[in-house]
């Protein structure tokens, strides 16, 4: 499809050139807002208000919602007063307040001069939410209901509102200081049997709902657990104060997965795409941990330096250093993902940090045994006969492989516990993951080795 | 609200155990199924029968189908046939073949003898779509309409055939023989000036669509890209054979997005949520990762064996492997995570390969060279003046952090270009995640190292 979809955007560009400007907006009018957003991607800026002047009115807006904050800012300043006002008229509450957000100064000046009271107000009202909170992703915009409504009268009154709203499907019924009585949709007034039943009769009292306050995260997660098209975002008091649907929730599911595996191999999250990102944006975003964690490295050093007289009387020792903290991390990588992961889908909590421990406890004692066993044949095996290295002796494989089955233990222990730790200090528990654990479980594997060698090589 | 939950589910099972059917019934009526199906996990397994049977038929039906695998079994054990087939009936398509690809042969043979004949051949058709395709998650039940309709024959139409459809909202215009011509919504339907106008006249035309062999992530992401509420999925010939709903596509992105960490931490993706997987399902999806790294590592070994003597002559050399490796290991990891998450998301393709590789280039350099440069200093004023180390000269300290430099660069390369090559592959990208590209830039960050080290101290 993508490749399909660049022949066509080509085709697009070379009308624009030509000024074939009567058969590109013919072609324009039939594409989905999200491809013609796609489309302006590829110009240049001089080209891009000649183009968005050649689209209608509603598709104008619709495409302008997708387009990137780059050429949206661009678009604004060219704009008259007119044609601003225009296009904030056709957009969602929601929408116009994430443009809001993501523009300098003087453009939201003039955006919110030339917005109508009701959408200036509404948007003050959601930029005034903390970021990532339900109320910042949250539209005003909804269809609400009293409960003396029959069903005909709700559905006349969702044919005369319903234009300006995001989701007409799920109606909220308010009683008159805008409390949540509960809800019903529009399958269920087509499917009425009775014109005439009140729709306090016929709502889902069994709402549920999220506080204007909760995580952005925590929304997303209740709206797909649910199945719902769009959760209610309710103030301190259960007063109706907007809604989340459906798509912003799926947008913020895949933000939040992607600054998890962000934060998962140690980088600072950011909200710019790959290919939006310039060099030295990659760099901010890494530099700091690989700094911390290279000088956090300083430890290790110093263990082995401690140890030197050890590794100097067994040569041998050294050439397993990699394979045990190779090991060792990916073992406690393990751990951690899986817990992560399992803490932030929701499926499990700190009161399970006991089944936890246990679980990750029987498994890294069945995988240190395992892989101490392999490691034990394949050192005497390719290292000892294959290679021929005589400086390896029975007891020099024991102390590897002792030191590995016990490194495998404490790499899962590690793994499992500090996310579980990092949920109860009210921290996100992916900053928990591999690079972290793996700088723990370094120092953690060196330790047992050489205290292993000391014991049984006597070195 | 977990924990509110908790103690609500404590006491309905109090109420069970004291045999207050009534009471207890009147509580589960007001709840939402999925949280009837979470009390359900609670019960030991003689309970299930006995609470099943006190929900009236819908909500049977609809706790039914968000209960775990095995409760499901026991109670299609347990059910007559006519209690089988009242379940049934109340099922959607896709939620009766989820569940018929969960249960052991004898029961799925029930299973089908119960569904009347149009369910059965539903079933039969979706579980013939390959796993992970578009056609093994649609549903066959959606409102078709016809191009000549007016608005109102629509209207009447979705309200006679709306109540067995999982979504009346997106109706599809279709001709004779299927052939998909467009779309319409019921906010369009409601909102339409002119009852009499034709379905063919108003209807959007520009379709976006799946085919029924697309994989299941890709129908997520158009889904989500779009913001659609569900999406049509045809076959060959563009006929119209199923739709997929936003609640489906949230689980498959869920789903891809567990998948990918667990594939980037070196392990075998699984079904089973943490909670549910024993020591030795975790083992088994663990050790052979952990194996084959640990096996791979032997490389890492043999590099230090051959550079024996090196090390041998200058002591200080081996208490910087961990750092050096360390440090690769992140690097890598950092650039290959981007670029994977950057190519599941569908924000980067194989034919920016070369942008990739300029970007991590330049990235990689500013990174090298500001930790060589701090590495230098750390190196000098802690281990040689802080800790007094008398074995590590400028020389020392020039060639850990010139390998330091070179490793980064490597490592980034690496690490951005594998998922790209896997991708060209048609190989899942996020199998080449950080264990992976640490083995190999471990490898080489060594390789460099002992090169230096042999250059400029002549050891």
């Amino acid at each position: 499809m993508a490749e399909r979809f660049e022949i066509v955007e080509k085709a697009l560009l070379k009308m624009l050139e030509e000024k074939k400007y009567a058969t590109l907006r013919d072609i324009l009018v039939t594409m989905n807002p999200m491809d013609v957003a796609g489309v302006f991607l590829g110009l240049e800026e001089k080209q891009i208000p000649l183009m968005f002047r050649l689209l209608p009115k509603e598709l104008a807006a619709e495409t302008f919602v997708e387009m990137d904050p780059d050429a949206q800012e661009l678009l604004i300043r060219g704009f008259s007063d007119n044609e601003l006002k225009e296009v904030l008229d056709e957009l969602y509450v929601d929408d116009a307040a994430d443009i809001v957000e993501e523009m300098p100064a003087n453009v939201v000046k003039r955006i919110l001069r030339q917005a109508d009271p009701e959408l200036r107000s509404s948007i003050n009202q959601i930029l005034r939410y903390p970021e990532y909170s339900a109320g910042s992703i949250m539209t005003t915009e909804y269809v609400s209901l009293g409960p003396q409504m029959t069903v005909e009268e709700a559905i006349l009154r969702i044919r005369r509102q319903g234009v300006d709203k995001e989701t007409i499907y799920t109606c909220y019924v308010l009683d008159k200081d805008r409390t949540l009585l509960g809800m019903v949709t529009v399958k269920d007034l087509l499917l009425a049997a009775d014109d005439e039943t009140q729709i306090g009769q016929m709502m889902e009292r069994n709402i549920i709902s999220v506080t204007t306050l909760d995580d952005q995260e925590k929304v997303a997660h209740t709206l797909s657990k649910y199945n719902f098209l769009a959760l209610p975002v309710v103030d301190g008091e259960n007063r109706m104060v907007g809604i989340v649907t459906f798509d912003d929730a799926m947008d913020v599911m895949e933000e939040e997965a992607t600054e998890d595996m962000e934060l998962m191999s140690a980088m600072t999250p950011s909200e710019k795409t790959y290919l939006k990102s310039s060099a030295l944006d990659l760099f901010k975003n890494r530099i700091p941990w690989l700094m911390l964690l290279m000088v956090s490295a300083t430890f290790t050093g110093l263990i082995i330096t401690s140890f030197e007289d050890s590794l100097a009387a067994q040569v041998a020792l050294t050439a397993f250093i990699p394979m045990l903290m190779g090991t060792g991390g990916n073992s406690g990588s393990q751990s951690s993902v899986t817990v992560i992961r399992s803490l932030s889908l929701g499926e499990l909590h700190f009161r399970d940090a006991g089944t936890v421990l246990w679980k990750e406890l029987q498994t890294a004692v069945l995988c240190g045994l395992t892989l101490a066993a392999v490691c034990f044949a394949k050192i005497w095996l390719i290292d000892r006969l294959l290679m021929g290295n005589p400086s390896i002796t029975v007891m020099v494989d024991l102390v590897v492989c002792l030191a590995l089955a016990v490194t495998v233990v404490l790499a899962k222990m590690v793994g499992g516990l500090l996310p579980m730790a990092a949920k109860a200090m009210h921290l996100d528990p992916a900053v928990m993951a591999s690079p972290f654990i793996s700088t723990i479980v370094d120092a953690l594997s060196l330790l047992v080795y050489f205290l292993f060698a000391k014991m049984l090589l006597g070195v």
